[in-house]
């Protein structure tokens, strides 16, 4: 059997260490010449594909791709596009496969979440129909970590490490100055339909009391009434309220709070999100000096606090990504399955796209306290192995030192075609 | 000469080494039991000297203690209270120096920055007129560097080493995706008159072209025309604009533009800080999908981030507050003095708490480049051996294990004075 090319592309929202995938993915091709070829990505995902703007990889050093490991962000560009349904007729399929043929691409590996693992899914079903011999391999990849029938998605650890910590940093200043400062301070992280980042920040408080007192869930509607009455009371008790808020909060009428929020003259939604928003209300409504914290991309490319679990498995999702192809796989995602909580054992296994491909999983009612404000014993001992162990990147000048790849372009053996 | 008490207090914002001032103070303090007894400490800073609410670290354990190098936050508590004019005839001075005679108190430290240099200075020429004997030694701690006379101010380390690396990290993250996603980015970062952390941001850039493409400083008013200028020369340029902002950015009018904010309906206001609010300036008018991060507390408490150099400079003006103290000095601040920029050689020495107290240390001008956007050679200089080696905080779990402690009272001698 011939080696056939290997196309990757990276999709979504990026991570801390998606390119630590991209880096397992490389290097274990990088193995099995006599099987895979060249790998060659996408430059900014699925948009280069379609413009057959492709980078190839091979004649990147081993240094560069070894650095990917310790890199953030999306080296070789990410996009959110989407492919459209099957009986499309714009003739994006066609143009997909013209550019896989031209290039002798066998293998097709996606990696990002939910969306993607669509894309992947149709890419699958469209060769099949088309009669092009490919192999299709999803690789997981989100902070949302809302993947089906994985035990979590690389790149969730390592945003949890940094919320939790983050968390926990801010409560001690917090603490520190409560009697006459701030006294309500909300924490605003990712998280538009699940709680998994904010449920994180819950790992900060080593026991009842200690910050911070009140997560407010995506999953659980917000009620003012409810969260005044919760942020009073831990006032009382403690001096002060440290709050983690999603930022796709919601109210009772399943609208996001950011959206219900006042606009200014232009007609514009008022600024800030909802960590402001509601730290803001607490102030208003009981006259407490507030300050809010929106770490925004920050938690998602923090590469320095990375979670040495979250980066072996991201390695190992896109390692395996080409075992399970070499062993002759298609249509299916790197799982991760969990063994054993403590010590924490995993392995991965392959799970078909049809399963994972646009559902969502959200945070199980029994990781919630029955006040709604908290994450459980249950929570605590899923998300805890998660974010496990250190994994500093190298250092130069005091700061982190990151890889920027050559990303030499693949020469261009088609007309244009569609655009990006 | 009997030994006489230390009282110790934490003066104004906290930083992610402050305790390690104290840890330094104390440890050297307990090596000296002939000439210092007890350090006291005052519970939430001054506001605790005043109502007698004393903490004896004396009870709390040498592990305890040395834990406090590695905890951000302010272990004893502070605030940001001063003390009236001299001439002040509320009783307050009196109520502080009934505390110190009835604690034996025969050293005072005060950590802090420019404004508690004062409350020292104060307490320093106060007991001269009493004629109460007592040392006065000034630590100094501050994230916005600002404090003259000094290289640094400990604490603006390892803020601006959290800074930097941040900006680093989330300017991976957009360049990912800029092709389709956030082409503006704006990271708003601390400092309310002095610019030192927003250049420290500029330490990100590796080379032109590299985010951060903008430094929005508070020495230099805000042109919008200039700015949207700028900002859609990068955006051609390099296909996105990554900014560091600081929160205290003013108007050509000199007003803080967090205040020019347009206000809600009741008149509040609006959300979100000068990042967001520049951001979406940039939006409005340029059409550019926007994003803004506000790290808030979380800079100032990274301890997971510190600067060793930071460390061992917060570590040793508290050692050296004690060296100073037993060689007789008082009314002086310990200053961190340059010696060589590459490597960065210091040592520390006193200066006058009266040449310090109150004024205040803006960016040089030679630090910032003619169009106002950037910094110079000249200040990497300077900046880059302050967030120089890592100093990682010991984990447990995935989290830093940080100390708290039990901060013991000490008995009161006094009946109820000067409240709160």
């Amino acid at each position: 059997m011939a080696a056939r090319n290997a196309l990757y592309v990276q999709s979504g929202g990026v991570t801390a260490v998606i390119n630590a995938s991209a880096c397992g993915l490389i290097e274990a091709a990088r193995r099995h010449p006599d099987r895979i070829g060249r790998v060659l990505a996408g430059r900014d995902g699925l948009t280069g594909v379609l413009a057959e703007d492709l980078i190839d990889t091979s004649l990147e050093s081993a240094a560069h791709i070894a650095a990917l490991r310790h890199t953030p962000g999306g080296a070789f560009g990410s996009c959110r596009r989407d492919l459209p349904p099957l009986d499309d007729s714009s003739g994006e399929y066609e143009r997909f496969f013209a550019v896989l043929a031209a290039h002798d691409i066998g293998y097709f590996f996606c990696n990002g979440g939910n969306g993607s693992m669509d894309t992947a899914l149709k890419v699958a079903r469209k060769a099949a129909e088309l009669g092009y011999p490919l192999q299709v391999i999803g690789v997981p990849k989100t902070v949302d970590n809302d993947i089906m029938h994985t035990d979590c998605c690389p790149g969730f650890g390592s945003a949890a490490k940094y919320v939790a910590t983050s968390m926990r940093e801010a409560g001690l200043d917090i603490a520190s100055m409560a009697r006459s400062s701030t006294r309500v301070f909300v924490f605003e992280v990712m998280g538009r339909n699940c709680g998994w980042l904010t449920a994180a920040a819950g790992l900060a408080a080593e026991a009842a009391g200690q910050p911070p007192h009140l997560l407010l869930l995506p999953e659980i509607p917000f009620v003012p009434a409810r969260f005044l009455a919760a942020v009073g009371h831990a006032v009382r008790q403690y001096g002060y309220c440290a709050i983690a808020a999603a930022e796709g909060l919601v109210g009772t009428d399943g609208r996001p709070l950011a959206e219900a929020a006042p606009r200014d003259a232009a007609g514009h939604v008022q600024l800030g999100g909802v960590g402001e928003q509601v730290a803001r209300l607490a102030h208003e409504r009981l006259g407490l000096k507030h300050h809010s914290a929106k770490a925004d991309y920050l938690q998602r490319a923090a590469r320095h606090l990375a979670s040495a679990t979250d980066l072996a498995q991201a390695y190992a999702v896109g390692e395996e990504a080409i075992a399970f192809a070499l062993a002759g796989e298609s249509g299916v995602m790197v799982a991760i399955e969990r063994l054993a909580d403590a010590p924490y054992e995993w392995r991965t296994r392959p799970v078909p796209l049809a399963e994972v491909a646009n559902f969502e999983r959200r945070l199980p009612a029994g990781f919630v306290t029955p006040d709604g404000f908290h994450i459980t014993d249950i929570a605590r001992r899923y998300l805890f192995p998660l974010i496990a162990g250190e994994a500093a990147p190298p250092y130069r000048e005091g700061l982190p030192e990151y890889v920027r790849l050559d990303n030499h372009p693949a020469p261009r053996r088609l007309a244009p075609g569609v655009a990006t």
